[in-house]
């Protein structure tokens, strides 16, 4: 939380990813580029080495912003330039070599909105394991792609982890695309990035409520995750304006003793987040079986 | 806002509102009461002459406050307790003189959670206007009762005023019950206070966008509102918790300029919607058919 | 209903609207046209004068079905021909003369799925009027159209007729679009085919509860209405069905004392009825605002 | 299919489950008996050997038939009742010794109303296992109950009983209960009543596409399964109307080709799928977990 930004220097290198590229580049250990896909500004963030891991306190691996606020403010052809910009970034995170199957995993709890963001990616994803498997002839051709809504502990009483495990040991997939949504540090952000990584999630990180790791390591295949913040600590929200408007700052943990951990999301989340879990969805869809384009993912899904 | 609490004195004291009663009833012309009903604390505010409403900055008439935190907190029969401690309180506030008819309208926009609480509202009423009209044998003893969902602004070109008075040009009425979502002053009453007033509503307050008053003035009809804080400013939340911190307060105004008018609501905001709307439906039933109780309700509504 | 078919000619002859042009055409004051629109099947039958009232058993006007099972398909662009379709279909009954305002109205009840079709299209309506009335420099050149979605008697107690009036005489309109979900006569027309009439509406004929006509007469402005069939009367079905396969004909009548009235829905409902009101929001709003196409609605609707 | 019930011997005996107790009980190996649970009309069938799993074409097994249609007028006291007696039939069928945890699975397809009955059920239960887990003190003396909703084949790519095995060798509950939708043989039946049987259940063959069977075989724990008929084969609706009448039967078979397996649904599909899954989840949290009753499940759901 930005709360300690002044002290912590991991968190404050760590805020770092979502400051200039320049700055980035230099830490050792990091490469930071900022570029548009298809008009969306992207931040692109490799941390190469223990050293780069140190100094942003995350691990090895590729962090990419997609910026999506043409969709909010429904600039021309914004839906399909957006699908295209994370497909495009997504691609190159799979791992190359052929045809190998794929799973998705939405996270999250449906009946909560600013959570229900992993569920409605995979509503509006092209699934085709079964049809590879049953009609070989007509669909022999395309990538086997599983989805599963894994539900949230308190509902469930079991961890995504270990639904999703039980999945992979079924299906086998080369790969498996976890989309969850996210705690914001900042307001800015709130439903208006989509950040991609090829390190792994941390599930239920978007509502506070951390589990255990879903990456290469535990779930023994390549992990990407997509990642949507949707709601945002309200303190951190306070310090975040307090600072742009350069305002003098109080003592930000005192005052969260009264917040009670209150997790805030903006009055037009319902739409925000249909919204952008169908932009997840259809470029998914896009990287995965890259023979389809926006339209013909409608026209798989109906 | 109570960014400029310091300097405007009748905003102060309407503040004063959610205070103590003992230092309501301090003010000429006003007199306050708290109690608990069936459990639920209630504050009950009466503004008797032109003194009071000039010290209130609210005209003369009686706002109540019944306190629903029991629901959240899953108390013991919480549900069928506030039921009937808003229903009690409703009651009286109703005009004397047996079985008019009632208009009730829920207004706001059914697809953005925290302004849904009127239209979701309505589907919780027992309606019986046609009812009464169409088998009077079996219903001629029930009282009038229709309901509206006029919509917003936005998405219907019309504003809920004109919908509702065309309605009351059929229905005609002899009181109307209006429920909207308020926008809360304080983080604490978010979902967790019903407000009962019979001196009219502005409508769309609730979300931001200020309509024309809706009251016995504009429709012709002795007006009560049911008012729910869903949503609440986002520099109002960060002044409600400095100050409860007792920490240094920063120009907020300043800060204001930042935060483009963001409305925040809780996360868990679509249970909490869904069950107050309940609640009030069920209370207005009940202070509408007397001869009712909450499993009547159930029933009718099937 | 098809079950007295045999029997009763103004019915049979009413029948023939939905057979072969060729032999409405041969009927006196009756002229009918098949023909294809954006890939679209269309039939137009014109009721001319009195005469073709009596065959038809439907009062002068012209009455258009346009069919939409390219979009159950997943047809190539089949969204966006068959939105172009009945834009075109719907323009040339718009009166002529210019940006008179119109108000749209959604009938039925939006939480039953087959009935929900009128509140939905609504939603996906691009209304106007409240802009150009507000900002006219931005909007003044757009017609200002109004959008209600007035409910059903069983859950407010009022006629839509009375609501629909009441609104009327607000926002005094040109013109009056009314979108409803019908009864169909056979099972291949659900959810299948979009019929728009501009000789007025009985709401509510799609769920068994005839109201009040919806025409020029009782809302003193010319009523275009667009209807689609989502439910069809078991029995009705049993006897399409049966005939289809040309087996021997029980006596329906003896059968209907058995099926309680019920109407029936396929199990696919959800996606159909959502699907199509889109289509016809999108429609509506295309024959509305010439200068907008479908994705300017999008873009719109946000 | 009821089409074929005079030359199909096995299914003309199946249909004898929904008949007379008495005739049932002539059945060598078959005990049938008739009586009311809480004012619930309850059928109870025994097939104790594999004279009867002929005569009934159904393995051996306890078969239990609730009727509710209390629910649908609206009775006083039918929720409460239903539960009660849903929750009494259910428990003798639960194996004896103790805490051992158990899986609930909530099969079918989340969007399509009527197969959403097994979903909806599981938001409507009790899961304690991560709380008996992670707060032992609090909730230790809870039967630890986890819950999965696998959703189905065409949207996941995965069988239900792939995501449901992956689930049991993590959880290693004593018991599976398992609620599903199902294809009525008779219009009476739909929406009507609720079938508990404990040898296992076949997937997805409410809405038309059979799957592997889950049963104690195939999941290795004793499988007790909840069904709930929720649509009617279009050609079986007719033919079951069709004998009611007394009316000459066709040949039903040539009809069946007309009808493209349409599977119908009543009209107000909606809030009765909504209140059954609310049964059966209070149902079967309280048969689980003997210690609540129904306010206590509405308690804990929140």
């Amino acid at each position: 939380m930005a709360i300690s930004k002044r002290t912590d220097l991991a968190l404050e290198a760590r805020e770092l990813l979502q400051e200039s590229a320049e700055a980035i580049t230099e830490i050792d250990g990091v490469i930071a580029r900022e570029y548009k896909r298809h008009g969306c500004p992207v931040t692109r963030v490799e941390i190469l080495s223990e050293a780069g891991e140190q100094a942003m306190g995350k691990p090895v691996g590729t962090y990419i912003t997609v910026e999506t606020q043409g969709l909010m403010r429904h600039e021309e052809d914004a839906f399909k330039r957006t699908v295209r910009a994370i497909a495009d970034e997504l691609s190159p995170l799979l791992p190359v070599g052929g045809m190998y199957g794929v799973l998705l995993a939405g996270l999250g709890n449906r009946d909560i909105t600013p959570d229900a963001i992993g569920p409605l990616a995979m509503q509006n994803s092209v699934v085709t394991r079964h049809l590879v498997d049953k009609m070989p002839e007509e669909f022999g051709h395309m990538r086997p792609v599983a989805a599963i809504s894994p539900g949230v502990l308190g509902t469930t009483g079991m961890e995504s982890a270990e639904l999703i495990q039980g999945a992979i040991q079924h299906v086998r997939p080369g790969a498996a695309i976890i989309i969850d949504a996210l705690t914001s540090r900042r307001l800015s952000r709130l439903c208006s990035t989509v950040q991609i990584a090829d390190s792994g999630i941390v599930p239920g990180s978007g509502v506070g409520n951390a589990r255990a790791a879903l990456n290469q390591k535990t779930l023994g295949v390549p992990v990407i995750s997509i990642g949507v913040p949707t709601v945002v600590d309200a303190v951190t929200l306070m310090a975040d304006l307090t600072e742009q408007a350069g305002q003098p700052e109080p003592d930000w943990s005192e005052i969260a003793k009264f917040s009670g951990g209150l997790m805030v999301t903006p009055k037009e989340i319902d739409t925000q987040v249909e919204t952008l879990a169908r932009v997840i969805g259809y470029a998914v869809s896009i990287a995965l079986h890259p023979e389809m384009d926006a339209d013909d993912v409608q026209g798989f899904l109906g």
